[in-house]
């Protein structure tokens, strides 16, 4: 019987170890997914990835009473570091903060820190339902890794918390930062890590905005004339670096060298 | 009375002629939105723009039977061409279409092109759904334009309809593009104008893509390692236009000239 699945197109991520033999047995959701939704049957084949082994061919075995069982049967791509840029982010409303966790997924984001400001509505951030929504998107997008998702942080600990060695790029919507385009062609050829923070629907508080800029890895930068939304600053601003920084270009030197 | 709205607060987009004393009557739904959704009242400001005459700082005058009619009494901006580039889409499902036309108006695209390819879901596509999409965006991102909905193309006319003087970045989702950051870094000084096409859910199909990428006008551009959404890598290329070429640097000199 030949496989339905070519190998990109359907991809879970799982936490059982990756390795040629190892039988595993996938839970509830993914099982329905698999047999209920895509319909596929034993000897169909799927992508596995765990973030730690690569991606690999896994065929199903088994799916008595609904369960799904599969044996991992070739490595089809080995693991590689992804590291990505941090977004820290006050949370939003519904359907804003699921664009941003699943468009930041796609964008290659590395840490998803929440961040509670003062203008952020609510405090409650509910991370099992983030990290799945990014699970769901880097199966998608066809990454190797998931983002971490961080427990809510005050503001004002972000900084304490904050490696000093990765600079922390503020999407100011002032409009007195300086613009994205300039502070990645001069950016340090020896910085190769960067992290952004995005404020909530309101923007930040003044005093929030002075005491992140007095940060000593801290650069506030401008995201041009427009009043943009909380998500659409954060993605604009992801792209941006992925595209002249990150892995969006073939040639490291180019990313690395100022041009 | 003080007024209860800010300059920059509420703004509405309105079809009539802005100049001082010309008296307008907004219609239901605007009605409604300031009278009942933001509770103003007479003698509050809200901010009007008609994509011809600038901003006005306008006060309601009258409420009678639920219509508001509010008086012009100040310009606070000069209306400026905002060109923007041109996004060709191909229609995608509700929740992607709303964030694919809300956030290209933000990033302010000038022009919105819906295309149909072969692999478009549905051929129907709700043009003045599209359009009071955008004017929502536009009003509340600042803008002084709404950006043009056109009806829908066949993505072989659109080839045929396209400017020459016009630069087309497809968005090639084969991984074959050239990364964006290198097209725009050597974007030709006397080449200001810009569009971008993006496909369906599914991708162009082989043919459509070489078939653009023939147009003597034309440049497949590539995203990264990750499989983008259709929205994703739309809003994605619109933001990096607008950080290098557009107009997020206040510095024209540091867009025009090859840095």
């Amino acid at each position: 019987m030949e496989a339905k699945a070519a190998r990109a197109d359907i991809r879970l991520y799982v936490v059982a170890p990756l390795a040629v033999g190892e039988a595993l047995r996938l839970d509830e959701r993914q099982s329905h997914y698999l047999l209920r939704v895509m319909r596929l049957a034993p000897g169909d084949t799927v992508g596995l990835f765990n973030g730690r082994d690569g991606e690999w061919l896994a065929r199903i075995e088994d799916t008595a009473r609904g369960g799904c069982t599969l044996t991992p049967i070739e490595r089809i791509a080995a693991q590689v570091t992804e590291g990505g840029p941090w977004l820290a982010f006050a949370p939003l409303k519904k359907d804003a903060l699921d664009v941003l966790i699943e468009k930041a997924t796609e964008l290659g984001v590395g840490r998803l820190i929440p961040v509670l400001t003062q203008r952020t509505q609510g405090s409650r951030v509910n991370i099992g339902r983030l990290s799945a929504q990014a699970i769901e998107a880097a199966e998608q997008c066809g990454r190797l890794t998931v983002p971490t998702v961080d427990e809510p942080m005050a503001l004002a600990r972000l900084g304490e918390k904050w490696p000093a060695e990765r600079r922390l790029l503020l999407l100011d919507e002032t409009g007195e930062g300086r613009p994205l385009a300039d502070v990645l062609r001069d950016w340090p050829v020896d910085a190769r890590d960067a992290g952004f923070v995005c404020g909530p629907e309101g923007g930040f508080a003044p005093e929030e905005l002075d005491g992140l800029g007095k940060l000593p890895f801290a650069v506030r930068v401008g995201l041009g004339p427009r009043i943009l939304r909380a998500e659409t600053a954060a993605l604009s601003a992801l792209a941006c670096w992925q595209a002249w920084r990150g892995d969006w270009r073939d040639d490291p030197a180019a990313r690395t060298g100022r041009r």
